[in-house]
């Protein structure tokens, strides 16, 4: 099976990379940047092109995984064909390839992606959508191929998830961030927090994160919480404890 | 040696379990909840008691692991004797104890404890503190046998240390409850997320927490904020959301 890849970012590199190692053949890259498209092209043994109207007309599968704002342009853009078109974001309805293109659908998968970071692709859930029967069954023989865990998902629920994963994973990694200046100022070292970060990750596989919060704000604690509060020297930061901080109470309490 | 426990609480107990383990005595134990003492008092083979002016007063070590608000007066009503008293609470500092106790410090074990879970004590760091040079030797020896991560540190600091803790432990912890609450109402299963919460907390383990940064506010993708924005209902949630995407976005700029 024959795939062209439209993007050349961290997500299209970790997905091409992973359909070359289950014999999918990746005929194509594009990417508006040519060197990006080169990069990629070399690590899966393909071609590059950096001019959307080159693009193969002949290939099985086009993957779009470029930026939101991107997607509109390239999908007008690029020469029409018989392949089944998909794209990889999470809060875009699949209908964007609507009046474009008879076939189409997404591939989500719900992961960060990072360079050189290794990940094991067969424990990454893959959400699904197609419009009609048959494409959906080639995209979930496809999936799962790569993937464990492929479930169909409509895009009304997609963006939910989506909506999940910015607050499960991007604030959660915002929260180390802040965390991690807070301990560059006292000169402790950033590993310290690690095992509190592993536990906390590793207790809702068991627990659920109601059963599992502890600390000043669940206890509602306004000693501790407003002793913070004044440590904390950035207004906006500040706010932000103390806005989670209500949040956690108020929900602990209905 | 002999240790009391003030407080039978998850961290009292996760401590006096571990603590047995390296042949050390619970001699007493503590709380103003008589069913509490005596469970603990149970779990470490040791005494129970609910008054608090009952307590042995020849023990070499006394902890004190209560809320934050019960400390001054458990303090205050304590029969005074010669052991070492000590607290483990982040935000408080070891000079409550002054003008109550001779010897006194900190045994602040940086982690988060729930009931029924099991932790590798030797990955748990513990910052201490003592008014003296020969207490804060023999309390580095006593937490050398429970955990290879002893640091001595004043209080000044540790304060800084419990806040990150609330960020890093109890804010993420509560990302993942709000993401739970949106994914139950789309009767998505919350172990969908886990793969993405496991990697998030993997990442900062190689990368800083601004280098492993993705997703639409770190690429400021104003599209994708506002959609998520409208899909959540509770107001609180929706400043929550806006306040962490714009302080990711600033954190990022400078």
């Amino acid at each position: 099976m024959n795939i062209v890849f439209i993007g050349a970012g961290k997500l299209a590199t970790h997905l091409a990379v992973e359909l070359t190692k289950h014999s999918f053949n990746i005929q194509q890259v594009y990417s508006r940047t040519d060197s990006s498209a080169q990069e990629l092209a070399k690590k899966v043994n393909s071609r590059a092109t950096s001019d959307i109207k080159k693009v193969d007309t002949n290939a099985d599968i086009y993957i779009f995984s470029v930026k939101d704002s991107a997607l509109p342009s390239l999908i007008a853009e690029m020469p029409v064909n018989n392949g089944l078109w998909l794209h990889t974001a999470g809060s875009i309805t699949s209908d964007i390839f609507k009046g474009h293109v008879d076939r189409y659908g997404v591939l989500y998968p719900f992961q960060t992606f990072s360079k050189d970071r290794q990940l094991n692709f067969r424990e990454i859930p893959i959400f699904i959508e197609a419009n009609n029967k048959n494409d959906l069954s080639l995209l979930e023989n496809i999936c799962l191929q790569i993937s464990d865990k492929v479930y169909a998902l409509p895009s009304e629920k997609r963006q939910y998830l989506h909506l999940t994963g910015v607050f499960a994973c991007n604030f959660v990694n915002h929260m180390y961030a802040i965390s991690q200046h807070i301990l560059e100022k006292e000169n402790i070292p950033f590993e310290t927090l690690l095992p509190l970060i592993d536990e906390t990750a590793s207790k809702v596989h068991s627990l659920s994160p109601q059963e599992a919060q502890t600390g000043p704000a669940i206890r509602y604690d306004e000693n501790v919480i407003q002793k913070h509060i004044d440590l904390i020297e950035d207004p906006d930061l500040k706010e932000i404890y103390s806005l989670i901080s209500k949040n956690i109470h108020k929900t602990n309490k209905s």
